[in-house]
């Protein structure tokens, strides 16, 4: 089987400027992806990230790209306007877009919400409880009832978002709060996932389960692409007036 | 009862310029609207068009108004970013939006919805059909099972929307066409309602069952300012930690 | 102005055989609930119990009921089949209902949404916490962005519910769970609120907040009666014929 | 690949009864409907029937069906409550269920929406037109903007069910009405499609468009038991409990 086509985007900037990050991944948060989708879904994989000419998202890479995963935390003003423009045309169009962790407040995702992505946050090593709330959801599959995450930044509600299509995770963080934290959108004729987990300084994609959700997840957002879905059509004869011109 | 702050906003060029609309609205289409509003919720009405001064929507004007009523046709692209990136702001924060006919492209709703708002049309002398699909819904109060409309632009499926919170009413088209032709949406904390008909050369705003649906449509937006619920929180303590420093 | 009609149905049955409950709620939930709806919305009320004749609830106390609320423990089974139909059938056709607590396994309750009702349960003195999710909707309004509940049953997920229309508040429970606990449903013409706080040993529904949320749901469950909404129509002649028929 | 196993379930009374309709489906629908899936989706189908003993459908056929596709006209009634309610059951453990036609008033599907699933209705050779609302749904995959039927019954709004999660099809119809013809559910673990088209006098399932669909709608379905996720736990320790105890 041949596997999809999915590139993976990061900032890139943590992992070369912080030690602390760099003993976790040291490769980079992108590889880390990259690696487990090509061995558990023989995805064809990808990286790009933010210092390589237009971040590396030209036209040509997004073309080929059924699924774009995107991890990003301090440095979204970056992103160029056009970039972000660009990606969300294609989500319109039909790429999957997976927004992990501090992706909330990214370009293409705000542009593809329409609301501040806001949320409340507080960076301690809490422990965190994801909740599977739809079993049925393709993303859920083999996931059990609950996942438990030994550490990880706090985001919780309100988080700014519109009222997501499917609401697959919910969690419960230590402190007291809880959050919206596996979220599906479709928009246009793309499929966009939303989730929490992933703060830069704890191993939260080396573990199993929420690898199993993430591979889940590209395979859940592609859906091919459809440029004729979203485009404006003039539709000089109607269908009637057609269908009588057959002389149906 | 003291009436609701309801401003609402024309392109104001069609009437102006073209005999045909002048025959339909002498005084603009927004006068129309504001006359009922005044007449049968006593809603505080003000006007603001496109050739005003920032579109005659200033910070001062916006912090004073409720519920925002959007009617345009061809102008989209004069709207300045910074004035429809206002509006956006304020809709996040709790103002009421109500969009009418081609608002459907114009730049705060398609910031606020993320997708093109792109859609099938043909400019025909078309009867079309409203039907009431929510007939619990507060829009849909003393509204009839189905609306006619004699004559009115086709706008047609697949228009490209999220799909939105509640779907209100649905349209039918002599010409073969359906259409998602009353959608809620949930913003941040303000409350959007995408309203299809009303053509500037047909007087729709003056039947009386399409002026029962838009009265109900501004008493459904207005939910009060929230600026909270939107905003980003660094909340250092958690609830967690506060409750226990109160000795709870 | 003239309050709603609003009937507050309970089993009253711990009250009368718990001396721990008796001392929360010597006249039993139904007559606090009654009293603060009566003081804060002028709500008229009335109650209605199990063992009464048709548990209270016969088709012209139901025909008298704007916003019918439900408290319910251990007894669900105790409810005839006949009565827990006629409610449904009176919530499709306008009927508002409040579901509290335990009745998210309650014969009405479940009939309407169709699915199990089941969760998660454990019987503790747990501290729970509130978290507001749709800020703008009629529910939520004068509510604070969370709410303390000092002590409750825990209730949580997975909690087999069809997805809610609006989810207005999740909960945040000390032992490590999460629960949709304030979820809006529309059913026919009628609006459904289940509400998940308030077990009978604690006095979760004298906490003012508690009481905010109550009155904002009768307010928000009650949208009139429209049987016709949900009626079967053999429509012989369709719309279009009879258009013709009047020369239109 | 081995293919997924498809129960289809039939009245199978008007193909017997009525020369009209044995004209169209000498050898029943379920055959029709069973022979394509069979050949383009290598599903192993089976049928059932309403004059079988337990209709067909016993404890041992539903544990062996993937998905369940449900066709029924006019004897629902004849379905008995004990069978309706285990296919009620199955579903909520992860069974799919494709529900035609006028399935909308069979005894699974009711129980399962907790509606009336009443509609307008008409029957009269009338043109209809399916339009394509959700273009990345897989579903829709393949599917044209829109589908011309020829000939079927008018079914249209108001349709007494609640919000579908996904609304797939909008039909229009040529006497006037619409209809959200194309209609997922989730319920528990289990998924439901609802389908409009299909009168027993026209050949609606014979249409490439309309196999396409349903093929789609199967592999849809399927999500694989897991009656965990719909059962009733209680959760004697908490999982904060049993996370210290562990020593974590």
């Amino acid at each position: 089987m041949i596997g999809l086509n999915v590139t993976i985007w990061n900032e890139f900037e943590a992992e070369q400027e912080n030690e602390e990050v760099r003993k976790v991944y040291p490769q980079g948060i992108h590889s880390v992806i990259g690696e487990f989708l090509k061995e558990k879904i023989n995805a064809n994989t990808a990286t790009a990230t933010l210092h390589e000419p237009e971040h590396g998202l030209t036209e040509e890479v997004l073309n080929n790209t059924d699924v774009l995963i995107w991890w990003a935390h301090l440095s979204h003003e970056k992103v160029s306007d056009e970039v972000a423009e660009r990606v969300q045309r294609h989500v319109l169009e039909g790429m999957g877009l997976i927004v992990l962790h501090s992706g909330h407040h990214s370009k293409p995702f705000k542009k593809l919400i329409g609301t501040t992505g806001n949320l409340r946050w507080r960076e301690d090593d809490c422990h965190t409880r994801l909740w599977t709330i739809e079993p049925s959801h393709p993303i859920a599959k083999n996931v059990p009832m609950y996942v438990d995450i030994p550490q990880d930044e706090m985001y919780g509600e309100r988080f700014d978002i519109p009222a997501p299509d499917s609401l697959v995770f919910i969690s419960w963080f230590a402190g007291g709060e809880v959050m919206r934290s596996g979220c599906c959108f479709t928009r246009g004729a793309g499929k966009i996932f939303y989730f929490q987990p992933g703060h830069e300084t704890y191993p939260v994609y080396k573990q199993p389960e929420i690898q199993t959700i993430l591979c889940n997840a590209v395979n859940w957002a592609h859906s091919g692409r459809n440029a004729e879905a979203v485009s404006c059509i003039h539709a000089e004869d109607s269908p009637e007036s057609l269908r009588y011109e057959k002389g149906e």
